[in-house]
């Protein structure tokens, strides 16, 4: 997403985090680190249940706090804390069973080739203090107990978390709820802090004490931090999600066999949370001849306007949505007026001709209720389209059984640009699964190898120790003979639940 | 390991390669891609089968090529070829179990909270064309067709292999093996392809076409090329292997135990291969009073001389050891003869006390045969040492059940420092087998959370895709309902070789 910068005071109602806090809390991280990662699976889980259900009993306290920072209503925001606390009980169900610490032993081999083999046992163990930056659309699922902190408390890893200026008051009470909730349920202390101020965020990244970092928000105010990440002495993982334009590709049967659907669909999945979602779909590609423009314009105009997350994001999008505007080949089919504190919707239009000729100006993220629809002539247009992108979280096909044979070429160009592909959906609405994948190419995450959301996020806070020929008593419990902890474990090649 | 940087030239018995042939061997590759990831695991398995045969077959005129350019014994090197062919072969064996694709399905639940979930199908993909760094001191096991190139086609991605200037015509000859080999069993043309020279690597590190990096080497030449690969407008991930000290520690009794088996095991184990392993123990931790000294000098005395992988390394590893005879805590108790092409062990002496009171000069890499014994004190002693480092490969414990109170502090030390560590053995001979971890915290690898030896090194080169609601017929066959691949697949939540 494209929050156009973090970096500036919003609602200033909490102080900025002085550097001797900062200290504390990164050395209460550091002192954390191991007792954390010394709990059991079963241990952790039961912190991160404590902290579901203390979230879900402050509800009542922290959205309406969460509305006044953030505009956005009180269905969503409820529904966002029923997330962020299923998504913390998720990473429970994933720790309970285990296979996230990735078990291997291969019991000696005396007669192994070229040389003989000694007992190697292998695990994952957590990487030390996460620092975590929240995002500012997700009061609650990509903030404070979003799925950062939630995946990086899974991985036994303590979490400071750099709150997001959007809703400074409410990342300080849901800090607190998250705080009190993991001492009393038994954390160390220092398992998880709030901090705020850029300053106290950038002076983390740089601190020898941090040993990887997440991300959401825009290009530009990620890959600063990126690059502050990777030039430490001590380069530290930096997983970022920054930006995505999320296409929509329609053929022409889709069109013929419900093409009015689609059109509300798209409408609806552009103007959800007033544009403010990492997964808005900005372009919609029709085949010329769609004749869906005035369903289009009407699903759009009828749209309420609603407020965006703080002024400056909408400052931002009335500059970005100004600028689509102003290109020469982009045709305003409905500008949506800006009443403070309400915004409308924008629908722009141009065609894939004009796209290919000069794709640059079209091919940015604008974070906010503004899409444009782009007519194609063709299939081999629609190819020519879909190669022109970047790196995306999504990308979305709406077809029908007569277009297959042009659909596998498509998914595969879209495959190679993209982190989740929908069929015949839309891709707001990020399920929290085992099977979620959010993340892509470059810019849509920094590190494409890892996702952002789904149990297997649990993996960029973990990494790899193998004990070599070490006694049973010396071994983590997850490595011994037993069992005891009923893992699957890889032993010579297979994976098993049973004792050794 | 520390190379002292491989940015000159060595044997120049072959031409660098041109910008025109870089760039037709970029455009090969990313043509390959496509075609070399939709093929099944099986077939992929056959086509690094075929690759290790041929390896095999062509030992005879490979090794004495590798003598002539390594110096290395044929010996040692008639057991690299037999390691890197059953090193493609186990990974040929891991692409058919088929659980490195990591398979996850959660078909759709209408009921689930709080909102319903769609089906979603995750694997893992490759990323595209991967550019290998090879390392002057294996020439077969890190280089032409070593883990890099084995795990990178394993995961389905086209190699660029830029060969270590130390053995070019290996290189270039290794490399018309594979290609051969590979183009016999059907790979896509640009599957593999191998240039020469620094200009060539740096100038593929920064073309758009090459998705991620492998690099084994010095600290200084793997960070220039990991801020390269990171400082991209794409950036991508950089797997480099730089430098590791892997200290031993030696308890009291297990001196009392068989203290001179460890005085020999180590001396073996520091002038193995001329020291020229990345995993050679840097540091020897023994008691005050071990009463070893005449047999670890006596076992140094008794070392043959031995050829070094080139000039330039014997020059950086004579260069470095008079820095380490220089220092004013260090004794030196044997000081090996440089008789060109030979080189003698070299044995130093200093304490823990002399090292915690400055430990900067003493914890640098000294690539090649000269190692350091440092007397401890007692166990406090022993635990500040252990604390003094940074990330390593590698951390050996030698010890007798008698010492269990106070091994446990000290392996959770290690643990935090190093990706592997053994036990009552030592740390060079890296097995290649499923469990094995070969990485650790920086500098040891630029990134701890992935290993480069062993099956999962695979994981590296892929990066995860979800499919949403996609209609049979457009899944990739891992992700279809049939299984036809039997893979082991998690279906909502449940790990089964069965269809769905």
């Amino acid at each position: 997403m494209n929050t156009a910068g973090n970096n500036l005071a919003e609602n200033r109602t909490v102080p900025d985090t002085t550097p001797a806090e900062l200290d504390a809390a990164l050395a209460a991280a550091s002192r954390a680190a191991g007792p954390l990662a010394a709990l059991r699976p079963a241990e952790r889980a039961a912190l991160l249940r404590a902290a579901a259900d203390a979230l879900d009993a402050a509800a009542g306290e922290l959205v309406p706090i969460a509305i006044a920072e953030s505009s956005l209503p009180e269905a969503r925001l409820t529904g966002e804390v029923a997330r962020s606390s299923g998504q913390l009980r998720l990473f429970a169900d994933a720790l309970e069973e285990g296979s996230y610490l990735e078990v291997i032993i291969d019991t000696a081999d005396q007669d192994a080739a070229p040389v003989p083999r000694p007992d190697l046992r292998r695990m994952l163990v957590p990487l030390g203090p996460v620092l975590v930056f929240a995002a500012s659309n997700f009061p609650f699922a990509f903030s404070v107990p979003g799925g950062d902190t939630a995946s990086a408390l899974a991985a036994g890893a303590p979490v400071v978390l750099k709150a997001h200026p959007g809703h400074p008051e409410l990342s300080e009470r849901t800090g607190r709820v998250l705080v009190d909730a993991l001492r009393a349920a038994g954390a160390p202390e220092g398992t998880f802090a709030v901090v705020h101020g850029m300053d106290a965020g950038t002076s983390a990244l740089t601190d020898p004490r941090i040993k990887a970092a997440a991300f959401t928000g825009s290009v530009r105010g990620g890959r600063a931090l990126l690059d502050i990440a990777t030039s430490r002495p001590e380069p530290i993982p930096f997983y970022g999600e920054l930006g995505s334009l999320n296409p929509v590709f329609v053929t022409p049967a889709a069109v013929a066999a419900r093409g009015e659907t689609i059109a509300d669909g798209y409408v609806s999945s552009f103007t959800l949370g007033t544009g403010q979602f990492c997964t808005k779909p900005g372009l919609l590609f029709l085949p010329e001849g769609h004749g869906l423009e005035e369903r289009l314009v009407g699903a759009v105009r009828g749209t309420a306007p609603a407020g965006m997350l703080s002024d400056r994001i909408r400052a931002g999008h009335a500059e970005e949505r100004e600028r689509l505007e102003g290109l020469g080949p982009v045709r305003t089919l409905v500008h949506g007026a800006d009443a403070a504190p309400g915004v409308a919707p924008t629908l722009l239009a141009t065609t894939a001709k004009e796209l290919l000729a000069d794709p640059d100006p079209l091919l940015q993220e604008c974070f906010g209720p503004t899409s444009i629809v782009v007519e194609y002539s063709g299939p081999e247009e629609l190819l020519a389209a879909a190669e022109a992108f970047g790196g995306n979280l999504t990308a979305t096909v709406h077809a029908e059984g007569a277009d297959a044979p042009t659909l596998p070429p498509l998914l595969d160009l879209l495959r190679e640009r993209t982190g989740r592909l929908v069929y015949n959906g839309w891709p707001t609405g990020v399920a929290v699964a085992w099977a979620m994948h959010h993340g892509g190419p470059y810019p849509a995450t920094t590190a494409s190898v890892h996702t952002s959301v789904g149990t297997t996020a649990v993996r960029r806070f973990l990494r790899p120790i193998c004990y070599q020929n070490t006694p049973q008593a010396l071994l983590p419990d997850a490595l011994r003979d037993g069992n005891a902890l009923g893992l699957p474990r890889r032993i010579n090649g297979v994976v098993t639940r049973d004792a050794l």
